[in-house]
């Protein structure tokens, strides 16, 4: 099973992003969706969403407090998603599988998902258009991680996106202890939550030895919408109009 | 047969925004996508996707010379895909389809491929996302089209989006002359093409008499990237990589 870890949030384009990653997911045998909304409560919006889409589901909320010194987004969705994943995990006989972190206005090729089922540990691939570079990926030499190529934060212990790799998903079980943090530093959740089980000598390249995009961190634009009530002739109201 | 046509131009995101909508359009059944580069020569980088989607396809290309008073992009391609069309529906025996017009990074619910199904001539449906509103529609009184929501020209005959009406096929073998124009103003492609086939009056409202919304008007980000070039450690290349 692939479990897809996916924090979301009220906005315009939000039931069109959901929509388009939804139709991608029907597509992928053994697909296991857990999506966490950054909401008080539970909205009908993405129920409805989830309920008519024919995938198997797992719907959480929980509202980030964001602190003044962290602005990172879905921590507390996807450690409350790893919760619920260790409890399932728990319960059911066949615990194979793997975790995947999804945006839920990134982009995955149906390829992406192909080649996550290879990964023993933690597999890594390149991630396209994110971190001011065409594409962020590890750099290979005789079949292990030599590197790292990167612009942004090249620091960082895993110069990594989070749609970038997946875990296997019992190791979630081995160490409980891992989950992502609001104490660290921008752009370092994905080498919060790796270190529990890796190190870059042993993650495994996949995607042809990381020399294939299979996922890119596209974004939504944010549209502008002009506030009618000013204008002279203002149109029938449609708040009613779900969007 | 739904025949979607598609027009596409290079940039970073077009890849990912080409390989999300062939992911929506493998699970609609009878559909036949033509898409139509703007550009000199067809691209291995589109012909590959097609390829590999399993989707039954016709990819043409056709430059555009933009003038100076018309930057409508689309035009010269769909004028394109409307002539293929027509040759391939005079050669076959099952003339029955629709026209939709798809622009490459809009979002499309599944549910609008099923309404279309119903068109007899021209069906129309809510936009959402587009024209600085929330959502562009036709307002239906009695079951028929009273007039439209939009409050970015208003003026435009039919003040609707590309991707809010569908035209049955066989209505291009009768009016041979239908296509776009270069000689309108931006906003009225949609008015240009509508003319010839329907009135306000005659339009099919569609997605439950337009109270549903099924397609958004989303655009992906344009991304900027670094000039790595400059910087202190620049990265390995990646010019061989496409993304
Ligand atoms: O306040 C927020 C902002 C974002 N997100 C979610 O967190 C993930 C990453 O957010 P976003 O895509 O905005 O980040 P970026 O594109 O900047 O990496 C997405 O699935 C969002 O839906 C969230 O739950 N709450
Ligand atoms: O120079 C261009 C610009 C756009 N397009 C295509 O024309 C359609 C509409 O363009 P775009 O989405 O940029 O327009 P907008 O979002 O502003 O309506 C899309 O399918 C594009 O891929 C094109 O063929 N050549
Ligand atoms: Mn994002
Ligand atoms: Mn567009």
């Amino acid at each position: 099973t692939i479990y897809g870890i996916t924090p979301t949030y009220s906005r315009l384009a939000q039931k069109a992003d959901l929509t388009r990653l939804s139709q991608t997911l029907m597509l992928v045998k053994n697909f296991h969706w857990i999506i966490i909304e950054d909401s008080e409560t539970k909205t009908k919006l993405v129920e409805n969403l989830l309920k008519e889409s024919g995938l198997k589901y797992t719907h959480l909320n929980v509202k980030t407090h964001k602190a003044k010194h962290s602005t990172a987004s879905g921590v507390e969705q996807r450690n409350a998603a790893l919760d619920w994943l260790k409890g399932h995990l728990n319960q059911i006989e066949d615990k194979k599988g793997v975790v995947y972190f999804m945006d839920d206005d990134n982009t995955y090729s149906l390829k992406v998902f192909d080649e996550m089922r290879k990964i023993k540990r933690v597999g890594v691939w390149p991630v396209g258009i994110v971190g001011g570079m065409r594409v962020e990926m590890p750099l290979v030499t005789d079949g292990k991680i030599s590197g790292f190529n990167a612009v942004w934060k090249p620091f960082r212990p895993f110069p990594i996106d989070m749609a970038g790799f997946a875990i296997n998903s019992t190791l979630f079980l081995d160490y409980p202890e891992a989950k992502f943090s609001r104490k660290v530093q921008s752009g370092f959740q994905e080498s919060e939550i790796l270190k529990y089980f890796t190190t870059k000598e042993a993650m495994e390249p996949l995607a042809e030895f990381c020399t294939k995009v299979y996922v890119w961190h596209t974004r939504t634009q944010h549209p502008s919408i002009l506030n009618v009530k000013k204008l002279k002739h203002p149109p029938v109201p449609d708040d009613h109009i779900e969007v």
